[in-house]
């Protein structure tokens, strides 16, 4: 057992604590979770196995749901002219201070720049007016899998990065009802996945003005609260109207024989979300996953095992489970003390012990990670009792999300309020808004909050904006972003 | 009926025949199956959902067969910097002239260029510098799935784009037996699958030095013979010994405590596999797809929809079939003859058609896409005969593309006998070689063929090379490529 200590404290020890450094916390557990490293490549990051199988598990219960629900995959270039990309005005000006431009192919200098997609309106508009004719070829609800790349000049892994994984969805419709619909459908599903697959509280809203997706008329978002109390924006949703469409030149012939502009949406949602999982649910002794994507879900763990048949009666455990959940055996020499930090670390949801005591007792040991409790489970409900307890996981893990979210969020009438309030720490600022620029670009001089977005479910705090007085108009969530 | 007739000539005579022209018939095929579309960025594919489908389908079974065997899957960065490219000297030669350039980053010029991955042998090398240092860390047995860039002069549809999808196998092991049986293996598991999933017969073999990976010790391939007889490179899998190692500095310490190189291995397979399935399998109906990967395997098509209880009974037969097999029920306005014609263009391997006669006798009409014949099929076995005719499909399909092959493959002792034999057409010529590249040359300067493979199991054809009369080395496959 000495032993087992000292190595279970060295993992431990080489992780700095979250109260001490919140920032440095975040890039030990990517590194000593075995999600990331780094490369030559500056600013990008190189997605280890452990964090790709995260991806993976995202990325096949987000795509049975986009197909459930219709849309079809595509894949798109992932160039995009330099005269494509400037065909929307807005759209152009928010993204071309931050594209990589390819100037050479082979030796020879290129006729036109080409810019490494950042995201892919434009492309999906040029093809649209090739396919789209008629209302029968409407909707069309396509999604890509892909990854982008936006020139940032500071990056953080799977937080911010100069390339980075995502899914895009980008949709056309005949109506501009059905296209709000569209798009406040897919918040929903970014909704409902974050709440019941990676456990992590959302609010749902829409962004000011000032913040919405270049060129879109309207961008909805889910955001959530990190540990820190600062925000992350975790999925967005856009409404465009039919500003493509005319920029494009798409049109169709409606039922009347009218040509009408298609009205269009996309949305995304990127590994940024990994990025949310650690923020959310991690701890000093790492990674805490949410069963839906752990990539190893029920760790087991022998006791004693070079005792007579412990290993055999833990092999017979694995071959019970090992159809219905990821587990996984570590048969392997080192310790059960640095097996336990080790699988703390990387944030295995359940961990299952059996040695030669609780064989005699017909019973294994299950600790539950996010809070690190025990239970005592006779060995004949072992498939009923890891369910229940994978289930348990998910919902100890989303009340604890949200009990630090509720505790981090301060509704407040006044500037003074929020500051007051803010004191206690970082965390979401409930206030009211009269909906101008210059009252969000004072709150946030004077206090350090930006408006995250205007909720779905406003609630009513007082008649007069939080800034200048003035009657409200919205109640905004406010925070300090990711 | 007469104006199901227009309508199945109309659709028919929008495709060039595969004798007419071949290579026209090739892009009206991609074009007319909605396989993939153009866009403004040159040389670079759409790929359309009914394509996309395909290349989805052939992931997951090639993804899990890399699993099953202990790969894990990673993502590396898109960028390699030119002084990483250029660490190992004949790979940087070999992609250097066709790589595309990123030399601007927002509107900031860039300290180093970095060119857009033409492959990641560079990025895998200095990753695994990082973190290999002991036996116990090998064998390292990554797969990456992503999109790469080849600048391409001139390109068609999946076999020659500047963009194109693939997956890229990159393996680390501690001893050159291990490295050669995993290069061995995975072209094993390339072959196999182009046999049993894509119904394309491939022979195995390994390219000459001439034609090796640049950087390759050995580079094994799979080539197969399209129905035009010319040949298609369709995964390769590369030896590469300790030469990156060395160059990137990668080592770990032995069992005996001694600092040894690792061996190394690549292998890939890319999107071209669909311009594969096309040129063996299509015809002048449009596309024909193995059952594997077919995005619908069974269309049903109701005849005399408007009829009582038609529409009824197809969709009870969809009901039986959706959960076992990739079915669609076509029950739009078109015409049967519309419909037939449009299942055909797109491959759909199995076709039902029910209406009022079949239900009076309880029988259901099986057409199978790869030779049209129709079969009568009691309803009460749907179930059975779907699975079975499925099974026939891609029985026939190999069959049938294996004796275009043998029909198309010469054996020949002279060059005179090679001239002669081509007259017939173009296919593939075995003769046996001295293994000198000005012989390989020689004859493909004499004769059209250049040489595709040394197959692994090769036949004695004679004792000397057919171009110099020096003793043979090796018997070898010569081919035109694509």
């Amino acid at each position: 057992m000495k032993n087992d200590n000292k190595n279970n404290k060295k993992m431990v020890e080489d992780i700095t604590s979250m109260e001490e450094d919140f920032a440095k916390w975040y890039t030990d557990i990517c590194k000593k979770a075995d999600l990331v490293d780094y490369s030559s490549v500056k600013g990008c990051m190189i997605i280890r196995p452990y964090g790709y199988a995260i991806w993976e598990n995202i990325q096949r219960i987000m795509d049975t749901k986009f197909k459930e629900l219709g849309h079809e995959n595509v894949y798109m270039p992932m160039f995009i002219p330099e005269s494509l990309l400037q065909k929307e005005k807005d759209h152009v000006e928010g993204f071309a201070p931050e594209v990589a431009w390819v100037t050479h192919g082979g030796s020879e200098p290129l006729t036109e720049k080409l810019c490494v997609r950042p995201t892919s309106e434009t492309l999906f508009c040029e093809h649209y007016a090739n396919i789209i004719r008629s209302y029968r070829d409407l909707p069309k609800l396509y999604n890509q899998w892909c990854s982008v790349v936006r020139w940032e000049k500071t990056t953080r892994p799977f937080l911010r990065s100069r390339e980075f994984l995502w899914q895009e969805g980008h949709t056309m419709h005949a109506t501009a009802e059905e296209a709000r619909e569209e798009t406040v459908r897919m918040l929903n599903v970014y909704a409902d996945f974050h709440t019941n697959e990676l456990a992590i509280p959302v609010v749902k809203g829409m962004k000011t003005p000032s913040d919405k997706f270049a060129g879109a008329e309207d961008t909805y978002c889910i955001e959530a609260l990190m540990h820190d109390g600062k925000a992350l924006q975790a999925g967005t949703s856009h409404y465009f109207g039919d500003g493509f469409a005319k920029a494009f030149d798409i049109q169709f012939t409606d039922k009347d024989n009218t040509l009408r502009y298609p009205h269009q949406t996309s949305w995304g949602t990127t590994t940024r979300m990994i990025g949310g999982i650690i923020m959310t649910h991690g701890d000093d002794n790492g990674l805490v996953l949410p069963p839906a994507v752990a990539p190893i879900q029920v760790v087991i763990v022998p006791i004693a095992q070079h005792k007579e048949g412990v290993l055999e009666a833990n092999r017979a455990m694995y071959d019970r489970l090992k159809n219905n959940f990821r587990v996984k055996l570590d048969d392997s020499d080192n310790s059960p003390g640095w097996k336990f930090a080790e699988y703390e670390m990387k944030g295995v949801p359940l961990r299952i012990e059996l040695g030669p005591r609780d064989m005699e007792a017909g019973q294994c040991v299950m600790v539950t990670r996010h809070n690190l409790e025990k239970t005592i489970v006779p060995l004949e409900n072992l498939e009923e009792a890891v369910a229940a307890k994978l289930q348990e996981v998910r919902d100890g893990m989303y009340a604890k999300a949200l009990a630090n979210r509720e505790k981090r969020t301060y509704s407040c009438t006044t500037i003074d309020e929020i500051k007051e309030s803010l004191k206690q720490g970082d965390g979401f600022v409930k206030a009211m808004w009269c909906g101008c620029e210059e009252c969000e670009d004072k709150v946030k001089e004077l206090t350090g909050v930006g408006s995250r977005c205007i909720p779905l479910e406003e609630e009513h705090l007082s008649d007069v904006c939080v800034c200048c007085g003035k009657p409200a108009k919205h109640m905004v969530y406010w925070g300090i972003a990711y």
